[in-house]
């Protein structure tokens, strides 16, 4: 097999469930999420752009939109595993990594070899693209658990997805992430007033966290 | 509002599943669709550099990862729609066109109009981007279509949709077009042997179509 | 083919989900929506002819039963577009004719025709028939609007849906309407209360509107 | 309360699945069944018209869009049972039926209990419109389990479903019946060529039981 | 046949949805309610030995595993009807032992029918085992119904289901009763302060009943 | 919280999906597949018995319950992950086996602690208990992989599911085993032979190697 082979395992990306085993009222596959974080990472690297920054287009393509694609491997493994020790952790990645080297040695015709090993990297280094990466990611973590908090799910998850998120993002030095700070995230938790949460306290807490 | 319209707004792709009415063991969203979109583009547009064809990767981000989201507005209308008559045809493209202008005025801030205006138009021009798209598009229904295939979907329309998509392929002009016919296709076609339906005898009567 | 086309058809309406893309609590297909329209406009015609009102029941079979079988050809496409402009409108309802009357021309046989062609049409006319159509029509999306809001959902659309069905009805000269406002209506926005959404104020603005 | 309460109730029948248990590739709710029969029986009793034979529109009207309404009380149990013992059988109708009679009592308004005893109850008589309804049901059936053959559902149940409607629908004296087994089953089984599953001999062998 | 046919049968139970008709915001399959119920059973039965009350594991394994196993042939009729009259729930029972027994005589091999026969008899006795599954059983009920007025489902089903198991439970006579009542219940309502149905107040009128 | 927050976790998982990513006509939660264990292990224990071998029913009865409780925590990883490298594999077991344990320590009551840690250990010991759950899971494998593969699923993983696990119970020496394999396999196999695949010569293969 060549190309074929990855083409065709993509569609294994919308039989993921993201957050498996938490009740939830809306679900999200893999391949969902990561169409909304090519998007969100497009009009953050806009605004980077428009602040002067150089956007290497061609490399934030690449890693925004295979940036998941080594859960076809290993699943949505539950964040809390993934933190549980750091031994743990590098050694969840170190799998993950051999997993898609083994499919690229595989399956990936020699001409496309060295492309599909830079595009199936773990995205999120030091560079602009990297951290567009990073941001774009948890803020698809905030919209989808705000989403769930909204309506009132009770679920602690959500909770602590949603703080984890913004704290991380307000912890990156980009022009973008001032923007979604100032002018995204206020609209956003304006329409979660009527929620049984009180999304509006727990939003301003991870902020000053 | 402001972009946040926008950002929240792209979880109702996630809910428009493509091809509506018709029987299907496997359903996606048009979430799902663009991102594969995304990535079948990349592909095919590292196939067009490696023949030294320039590449505008920020215009292919932008057209790739936005194609369908006019569907927000007026759904997946059927196909047979679509090309009933030329003048429903360009009626329901002034439609969409008049319902995203409206949206970005209404939801956009001024700064970024011109950027979302882009961003949102009909991408499928005459460039190598825009070819790249058309072409990406029509991969992901062969995908589809070929899985309903192969499965033994009796439905007629996916036969019709895979041999439309595979004779509008065939007639664009690309390095990455000839790549997917001697490469890529011959793969495909070769799983669906077990099928009750005759894929392979589809594909080379679309070949010669 | 022949009637058998037409039987085995009405299973794809099954698989259409009315209002895509918004976010609902309960989904409901095209299918259902026109088992309870036909429902409704039973008991609003008895209320008819309780008054002394005549019904010609085989016409009220024939276009509540029907009367969103054009979907099949054109989904259901967002009400927005709809109304987008009376051009469009009017260019969409001709599209739907031309379909249904070449499934018609296609599939029916001759003896058949004319009895498909007036149970296929558009039944909303000033007939008692026709606005008892209405009314009905409208009552479903009241009592989906309804069951959406009372459920806390937060997407405007369905306060709009809500609110413009409500509006519609009112305006229609039935004693059934009489009815509806006066003893069904009620019991309706009471069982509303707990929500977080106030459908009570929702319900008074519209019928004062 | 009044007619809100069973014009409520009626969404609870789309959440009733035909067939419970059984693997099924495809879903029906009680409601989209409903539907289905009120379409059919409405051509059939065209038929039967066109042969001259007289059709009360409005009794076919209500006794084929409530015959399955009993459902909601006591779910769709399953057939074997339902036939398991004639005492078992007439003491489930007889519960029922005197859970109907008890929800008309409870919620339905004096001036309307003569109008829903009247449609709420078995319709299935020796009447013209009784055996249109009983025709029509059937036909579902056959339908419903038609499509599960085609794709080659190996379950039993459907085969005993397709049979024994078809035995049940040809022992019926009806113009409709005819038109039924010489016009739309052959389109039918025609259909079903490709499956793995031997349709036409299935279908020849309930013809001649 | 033999085992073969009852293993293969157990994924019936997969597709049998507990409470049908009601909406609900998670559905159970009786499978899964039956795994939870083995589940407490367990740690009820712990309870039990650990204030020297002799626990049969085998026999409590054996009913509560399989208690609801005679939902393959008459479905999950709903509890009103179970209970509409002595009449017709004993006849309702006796059906479905009928038809359990008449499996046992078909499929199961002559060395194994006294363990079958003992395995699908109503498990419910007077035993300590037998009361332990009755508890289990209520216990998911108030699970599941909590569950959902905890997300402010408001069909009344689900108010009455959580009150009859509470009123249930209280009257045996099990160490793991008092246990349930003052350390798990407590917990359980603590967890719906937040609901818009005020669930501490229906708790405490039943406990009072 | 008490033994209230690991009764209320059991409905996770009700929505971890075995399998996931790939095609399947159906799926299976954990907790269904948990189910169908404890069933299958109470029949093969007759079976043990019949031979006058001896059962610890209690301990049964814990370990086949619970033994996939951990998923919780980690999900359902991929086979392929868990068996990449023996480093991994124990590796995952230690974090699996240290998250239950914290659950423990900060859920149960002290009281309660060494029972929920012998029941939530890895059960599948040399026992005579830990062999019949190790049949008992890998012959719900076996009826996972074979409907999908009856209905010609096309994934490859159902065929290495299905040869795995028939090879993995081959080789343990339980008169149960021997059971299965010459009164239970033939019955399903035989069962298979419609199917595009062919399951016979894949099960022979499997029962030769």
């Amino acid at each position: 097999m060549g190309i074929h082979a990855y083409f065709q395992s993509l569609t294994d990306l919308e039989r993921i469930i993201r957050c498996p085993g938490k009740f939830k009222f809306q679900e999200h596959s893999v391949a969902e999420h990561s169409w909304k974080v090519v998007q969100y990472a497009k009009t953050l690297a806009d605004i980077e752009e428009s602040h002067g920054i150089a956007v290497d287009w061609k490399k934030l393509y690449e890693i925004t939109s295979s940036h998941d694609y080594g859960e076809i491997f290993i699943g949505d493994i539950k964040t809390p595993v993934k933190h549980y020790s750091l031994e743990l952790r590098s050694m969840l990645q170190q799998v993950e990594e051999g997993m898609v080297a083994h499919f690229i040695d595989e399956h990936i015709p020699e001409a496309f070899k060295p492309i599909f090993r830079k595009q199936l990297r773990e995205g999120k280094d030091d560079s602009v693209e990297g951290q567009i990466l990073e941001v774009a990611d948890k803020m698809d973590q905030i919209y989808e658990a705000f989403a769930e908090l909204q309506k009132g799910n009770s679920e602690q998850e959500f909770i602590v997805m949603y703080r984890h998120a913004l704290i991380k993002i307000k912890g990156i030095r980009l022009h973008c992430v001032d923007y979604f700070l100032q002018h995204i995230l206020p609209d956003l938790v304006s329409e979660g007033a009527r929620s049984p949460i009180d999304i509006e306290r727990i939003t301003r807490e991870a902020l000053a966290a």
